[in-house]
């Protein structure tokens, strides 16, 4: 393990400044109950040792603005999404394309989520929304794009059967994420978290209600893979 | 409303003689949590006014044979469905064919108890076994039967996502039947119930977990809606 | 299947204008989550088909305001119900009448989006509002219209009872539609649901709870299937 | 308070020998965990003071003829209810009459407990079984009788209706007993316990699911109001 | 049953005007979910037949005092319990004192709700406010009145715990009511609600989370058993 | 017990003020629910008997400026905790040093409570924020004062992973919290909760979600231990 | 951190042979789901260190037989608790009295769980058994021990109201332990652990369900804290 | 999509012939649930085709036995992982190594489940078992052969930590699975679940719980994905 000299002690919080050494990509900030100053001082700790870009998720807009002042035009907001990011994308160096890929409109913030963050750490994407399964030829409308992707990230809703069907059609590794969309019996997306936890396809993992991030980040992992040969 | 001379009080029981005048077909015995006593002589009440065919669920196959014995060749059982039934079906006079698709092999009991319940009272079933969604090509072979039937009922666990699948291909009404098939965070059907509930297509209605019963016996009151012209 | 020419690919929407002629009846908006903008393209690319009316549901009033504005005076909102119509009520042509019913007055906004709805779809309807079962009497004195109704909605919070006791009086199929109506541990509509669910009445199905829509649309279905004898 | 001379100390259990003057009756031993040495023992404990009768509740077949082997004739075993009673009822002299309703057959034993119980503590008791509300023509022919009790206990599973329907036709208190018949989503009782505690009906308390025990000796209580007027 | 004469239908209510001859008192207005128009115009109703007291439950402040300008000073309101009233309390009649007795100062507004209840309807009612058995000597304290009241309200959040030891101190029935006092695990009372029907204290019986107009409602119909000798 | 002189009776609140000597420390107001007029004279019925420091949990803002302004410089208010305490702090006299860690930057309210708990009740306090098991180097950075803390308290919420794993490196009692900090499937803490609950080590205890005060409290309590040998 | 020396893999395991030196207590073999293979390897490894005594919890009967064979008279089983002890107590060298009480009779072998493990960890022990908080005389009756106890260990199911009783009686730490013992909402102890962990009575944590080891095991480390002063 | 011929329709199951063309691996046989009878037609099918390795999981001793019987020494049984194997195991073809590491002895079972279909896939896999984080020293031990993987499975009971702490330590994708060891408050594997969604490492996804096949399928589809480039 990496010596404590690479851990920056700001008090309220310990910047793992030694994590991208240790797992190629730096700390990413989560934005939700931290102050505008605490992001601040995160960001400026890791771009103190070159670590861009680096993300913060969870950001609402006013703080955001403020953090944007900090930064000047180094800092991008992408509002739909939440998601911050301070410098450049890294450059397409993955394996090949990751297809995000979502149930209907209203699933859109938490698949822009992944996408943004995939294209951040150095991936193509593929955007494939609203092919949600009750309407099941528009999804088999975009089967090539499936089959030729290298990583699918399938986000939905309400019954969450969207990584299912996927998990059939595809080789590749299928990064699940339930959303909150929904009401009454879908409690804020365990109706389709338990779908996708329960799926007969092989091949589906899947991450927390909402968690975009995670399944950006973890297919950029995936799509990376070549590296560790 | 009906007199209660149409009630037969057995003290433990009092069968409901008149439900077959008011609502088209006689009570229907819930096996569970009787006993073989209580069951023949709920039976005989009902034979009493020629209420045939009388139908058992949740009947298991040692109650089933001592029921028999008192019957002779008049009672049937099928111990998949765990169903039994006094007397034949009824002539199948319905308004159309009733599909009957399920997910899984292990799904069959459940879906079995449906089309048997729905043949009992007078209606043509297809049976559509081992078409869930993860090998979504099995499904759509059987697009056209599905689209012929006036009524579909879809049987799944696990993930549950059968019905939203089916629901966006067919015209018909669609009964979604969860099933207990499934383990760890299927919660004993909850996650396909709740998938069920959920479903984004239109015109999917659910009954409670493994209740082939229910399935076959709205089915079979929907495709004999013509009579209420 | 229809080819991908029915697919209208709008980025954020793929609308499904096949739906009309696959299902009889063309896509409906989901109006929570999306922007007044999305609603709006949406309507547009339903309309340029001819496909009216179309409906959108989960509409708040100041959203409903401007998609009003985009129309003009061929765009209605209910706002009880939360629910917006582009063009006319399909012509009354269903094989009979729904009744729609429901427990309590804190029921009727759910009560009536299943009943417009309905009258969209082309179905009359005849409302019996309050006539939860503590107080079995005002049940009693619909008896009449209810067991006349081709179709029973029962719409119900609190104890979820209604459904039960009306799947007892008549022949019809009775979709249940639980409300989140209710206090402590109704949990949101969990308490009715579950005992809808859990109904001893044989005939009855239960939609997602608050789905007035899911329950009007395939009370539709049930009452138009004459059409595929 | 009483002093502490009044507890029974017999290491693995302190019997409450001051109960039954500070509340009425004795204690009652609950049988589940416990082993029939110590049940006997707990027993004898009561005897020795006079406090018969003494109840056994949730007592297994085969312990309970250990017991009623250690009392010789006195020892009364209900197998239904798994009720045991050390001693005579007594004699009976309540305000009035308790109804005891129940559901279904499948409820009968949680109903036969609560009954059983109220015999034993002075109580009339008339029986009113399978009068559940999905044919509430059996329920209504047992108006009068219910109309006449001084309290109801009504015993219900599955949807667990039967207390808000009788609940808005008595001015007695009606104490609901959810039971754990059902299958599925009746979640071994919940359904019923939670529509029962969202009963619309005033006048309507609930206790454990299959406590029969808590209903009849409550309703006792209240049904010997007279005495602290 | 009385006649259907004795139900005022206004569209979207049907007020049970026979409530009162059938059960001893008229119709309670569930205040939630209700516009002051249907609330006024329900009061009316009830009014008309001199069916006073008239209380509405779970009243907002605003709606309160929109009803109180209706019907000048005969409407009372009571903000903390929500609760209005129109007319005077019924004289105080009961066999005897009601104690209303609640865990902590935060739990007041639910007892409020019991004890006004109670009052309206002709019952002395004696208040036993933060008496949680935290601080055990303070509800000992108290033994004297709980031992001397006919009836028992106890109301509490948290852990629910004060029903259970009052249930072994005293002969009367006891009403416990949960409250959704508390954070974190108490999920809104349903900790209080589970320890509440968990009771190992005999005599105890529960209505839902706050829902202290149910246990003030249930005291007095008990504390008025005498009248059904 | 001590009598019931030492209760004083508010009306809305029996102030305990036996259980300083009784149980070492004064009666700690619970801020929620309660008006600041009722916190005000709670406190100040506490003071009248010079029971400080006195402390108010979950204390809003708004409320503390009020109390504030009653009491003057004596009143102090830490607004991430949500804690007002009137009064000094004891001086430090407890047998070692407590410990309190916690997982993220958002946690540092519920463990700040916690801490100025712990310094109110007279002990020393060391703090380790931000040492969460995803970077177990930042945690065991930290093993030396952990090990030599004669309690810990380990606060996080998402997993709720931080005491299994501090529970394996230290002798001392640790007493875990689980917060609300998280989302999706984290249901508000209870990921956390039962993460903790689970703990494979053996000395880990757990209390209620967001409860820095009972911790810091009970760690209190632990850490005055030698006046009880 | 100890060097990997001390640990001795096994394949199946990898005994922490420094936890003794680390902690001050070996490894704690968990009996379930290990086979009696499994469990002798491990206890040899701990013993060829003179690791005694070594425990191991949930031991079933017939596997504690052939462990017993294993190690001779070295090796002692308590049944009721299903607890194995290879070598002798600890001399009782605590602070002071650890009190170990308890609801009810079937709440006994957690409670003798918790019993035995302090003593074996070199404590003294006072059972008070079957004192629950309906009858709470009895338990007062005990408030001498409880006062003088060092660390008292609370053990209920049902209600899980004991730990709050006593909370409010004694100065020194109280750890509650929820038991299964219940039925219907208890939830297998859920009810229990919800109503401790709310618990208003401060100075109170929680360990798992039917956890008497746990709290045998943090009783004694609290006892034991004079050594860290 | 591969035409209906590479559907082989047995009845009770539609064999998905053509999906080790499309997805490179056959279809997997979900033992439970299915006859004897049925597993072996389905293994018959696969085999007409060549599908060899064709795994079953979930299969009991029993069945296994009889399985064997059919097809020789051609079918291999794992009876800790409740897998058989027709064939034989791919030769070991992945980009890299997969490391399969499991918290506790007792959640071997599903680890070698992950383990062995890894292996049947052609991968090399290397077992870290008993490297739970209550001694984490016992796991930074491992770390090289950790951050040496190319994909880790992480399996854990109970507080389910042990994903989040190595997604802390390597680079490689983490899959990780829950199970169901544990008792109490870990409701059957739900600790451990919500615990690993939760977790705050970024790279880690979750399988359902005891899920160890689709872990070891998931990760050998990662490992494999250099075909993809």
């Amino acid at each position: 393990m990496k010596s404590s000299d690479d851990i920056d002690n700001l008090g309220f919080a310990r910047v793992d400044l030694g994590r991208k050494a240790r797992q190629g990509f730096g700390e990413v900030v989560y934005g939700e109950g931290k102050t505008v100053g605490q992001i601040i001082a995160i960001l400026k700790s890791l771009d103190s040792r070159g670590q861009r870009p680096a993300l913060v998720t969870r950001l609402d807009a006013d703080k955001a603005a403020i953090v944007a002042d900090a930064f000047g035009g180094d800092f991008a907001y992408f509002a739909d999404a939440r998601l911050g990011r301070l410098g450049e994308n890294r450059p397409s160096d993955g394996l090949g394309v990751i297809a995000v890929a979502c149930g209907g409109t209203s699933d859109i913030p938490v698949a822009e989520e992944a996408a943004l963050v995939a294209e951040a750490l150095g991936n193509k994407v593929v955007r494939l929304f609203d092919v949600g399964v009750a309407g099941i030829n528009r999804l088999l409308a975009c089967e090539g794009e499936l089959r030729s992707a290298s990583v699918v990230v399938a986000v939905a809703g309400m019954e969450g059967a969207l990584p299912s069907v996927i998990g059939g059609l595809v080789e590749a590794p299928v990064i699940a994420v339930p959303t909150s969309v929904g009401y009454g019996a879908s409690f804020g997306g365990v109706a389709a978290l338990l779908a996708m936890l329960n799926s007969c396809a092989a091949g589906v993992s899947v991450v927390n209600i909402d968690n975009g991030f995670g399944a950006g980040f973890l297919a950029s992992r995936i799509n990376h893979m070549g590296g560790r040969k």
